[in-house]
């Protein structure tokens, strides 16, 4: 086959900041998807345009020619909205679990294609594979049925899903080519729309815990997967969420389980409910549902009845004890003050050396391992109070977790005034 | 092994802009020699290193990694200075054929290790190799046993000299990173250094047909390279040379021979002479003979006495006949003027369509092939006039050779002031 460009040459035209042509995007994807393009060619590409950025219109190109490598699925026909939700991950970040039930409560259905966990943040499927008889993978016409019938389906993605992205992904994150915003866009968006969402709503984290720590730069991201949406007639809001604190008090496995099921029993931590609500608003919004209550859903046990159903529907047993580590080890406070820090990205480093994430794909992860917390930043604390419990299976793991937690708890004078920082930090609409 | 590095946090480092420890420098090279880093990530790091720079010592520390990455040659004990220079390449390039013998005419020995052709510049071995029965691969013995005797070889650099550099080189060749300074830089000087020779001469050729187009930039390159030899030991000079117009009148393989044993003869034509006399200067200045006069040794045949000997003693018969292309084509002056331009890059393609060059590593050449000039820029020409013949064994290749050529030859009106441009624009020393 002669092909209708030469690899060097567009590799040339972006290391030299030139915009690509549409048709020379389309060919690069496309020769990579079938080997003709060689990854040591595509990770320098990756570093031109990490370097050098690319415009919305390329930005779409690369997007739509990833979702053109494999299948696109569609939802038309099952006769309801649906409407699904991507987080960029943060520590303690268990929201898929309470919010796709709780929508789902409302008639809306929610495909919720999900990952497993790679370095400090959590994997939304790890999460749910604590619970005993769980499983993640779902066929396509099975996930049909379910959310037919339940309404809301958690599990993997297909590997026919933006084959093109995968590859991208797995090169990029040995390459460092990881931290470009118009290469994160695309890979996100084109997982989404390829699953074939009716509209999407995004939870883009900024703070130490998340992937992309600059407010700044979290913002433009967010900025640049609406746009998307907009480009492909996928519906989008965005919201900016602190993740410079965790998420709740519970960071891992099976104990983000038991704090999601807390919040769908109308409990658990203020914050983990407050997003959760702000979440589901925006989808009801966008699934044509604007004055719903969510809350009461929670409250009135409606969002626990569908939670229920979509464990059982994967042969998970909702009523089961969830795994518990083998070992503990309790951190205190130092002294008495007011928690003035709480590092997210510290929690989450201790809990994945703990087991509950993984350092390589593949690996396994542990289901009870993990940190609880036992005071959130702005609680005064005690001198010798417990501020966290480390749990894992294996007693080695604990001098490297206690290692990362250091420093990552700043207890301030009592009386220090310490500034709230509302979980939702901005909302953004094309 | 476990390595004290990760290639991530290096590439991340580069790609932000931040200058490499020694230490990591050195274990690049040598993790990317054994295949520790990944190709995929050499050309990330290489794309970053090309956006981003390096620093001088960034740069000597990349020198001395890819010479320890293989063996090093010695010509102490020689009894005599050793001298090499080399070329940045051009169109019509053979002043290394006239050149060695010529320094080699006055004691000092000249240890020429050269390249084949890649592209639109020839290379020095394909040009001898037109030579009946003259071979390249000369063992270091040999070459060390020809240097005493004769006091001049030009023959294939041996695998052992600086491998991560033909690795390097190779990966930046399809991964569009070939265009860096520093990369360059070390790429040239490390084998040059790790040849063992006591001084060099460096031709820095710009204009079209240069490898680096762009005078300030290969200014620029010509001074890193200065910086390298003076921080390795080696005494450099640079010449800053014109390549926007071919190097004397005969581009090619077989058809450059002749022309080198006409400036051997003490003929030739005016710019390659000049160059030549001027490299020899520079390169009899550094080996301790600045009154040296080798204009004197070209013409009376002491020159061309080293070059038969040199030939003999790889092989080659300086008296047989040199092959011939089967085919010709006469290009003629559409009208009568001045010829204003006469494009060095455009002819130096024309002979490598014809078959002169190599569009790939390991092609075969054409001893005949190439490109005759007729006429030089600023000569007056008649409407009819011969400018150029083409020569070749296929004719097959002379239309696309002509597309080449097309718009190559200007012709101003009669009396038009064609501004000389002399061959030596500049001089760089430490």
């Amino acid at each position: 086959m002669t092909e209708p460009f030469d690899a060097v040459d567009v590799i040339v035209a972006k290391r030299e900041g030139r915009p690509l042509p549409t048709e020379q995007i389309e060919w690069l994807v496309d020769a990579f998807t079938r080997g003709a393009v060689a990854d040591e060619q595509m990770s320098a590409w990756a570093m031109a345009v990490l370097l050098n950025g690319m415009e919305r219109r390329e930005i779409r190109d690369l997007t739509f020619a990833m979702i053109a490598s494999g299948e696109r699925m569609s939802f038309e026909g099952l006769g309801r909205p649906t409407v699904d939700k991507h987080s960029t991950g943060g520590v303690g970040d268990k929201i898929t679990l309470p919010l796709a039930p709780l929508v789902a409560a409302f008639g809306i259905a929610v495909p919720q294609l999900s990952g497993r966990g790679l370095g400090h943040t959590g994997g939304t499927l790890d999460k749910l594979e604590s619970i005993p008889g769980w499983r993640a993978d779902v066929g396509s016409a099975e996930m049909r049925a379910q959310l037919a019938d339940v309404g809301a389906v958690i599990c993997a993605a297909g590997a026919d899903l933006a084959p093109a992205d995968k590859r991208l992904y797995a090169l990029r994150d040995t390459t460092g080519t990881v931290e470009s915003i118009p290469l994160i866009a695309s890979s996100i968006m084109s997982k989404k729309i390829a699953e074939g969402t009716g509209a999407l709503v995004l939870d883009v984290k900024f703070g130490s815990g998340a992937f992309m720590p600059d407010r700044e730069r979290a913002e433009t991201l967010a900025r640049t997967m609406v746009e998307l949406g907009a480009d492909a007639g996928v519906e989008c809001v965005a919201l900016l969420t602190d993740m410079s604190v965790p998420l709740g008090l519970a960071v891992g496995n099976a104990v983000e389980v038991a704090e999601s099921v807390e919040v769908l029993s109308g409990g658990g931590p203020a914050d983990v409910r407050a997003l959760t609500l702000a979440l589901a608003g925006e989808m009801l919004a966008l699934g044509g549902q604007p004055d719903a209550d969510p809350a009461a859903a929670l409250d009135d046990g409606r969002a626990m009845d569908v939670w229920r159903r979509m464990i059982r529907a994967q042969d998970g047993d909702p009523d089961a004890p969830l795994p518990e580590a083998r070992e503990t080890h309790v951190v205190t406070a130092e002294r008495d003050g007011v928690l003035a820090e709480q590092d997210a990205r510290a929690v989450g480093v201790a809990a994945w050396r703990l087991g509950a994430g993984r350092a390589r794909q593949g690996e396994c992860v542990q289901a009870g391992a993990g940190v609880l917390l036992h005071a959130k930043r702005g609680d005064a604390v005690r001198a010798g109070q417990p501020l966290a419990t480390l749990r894992t299976d294996d007693e080695g793991r604990i001098p490297r977790a206690l290692e990362a937690l250091a420093g990552a708890h700043v207890i301030a004078p009592a009386g220090t005034g310490v500034p709230e920082r509302p979980v939702v930090a901005g909302r953004i609409t094309a």
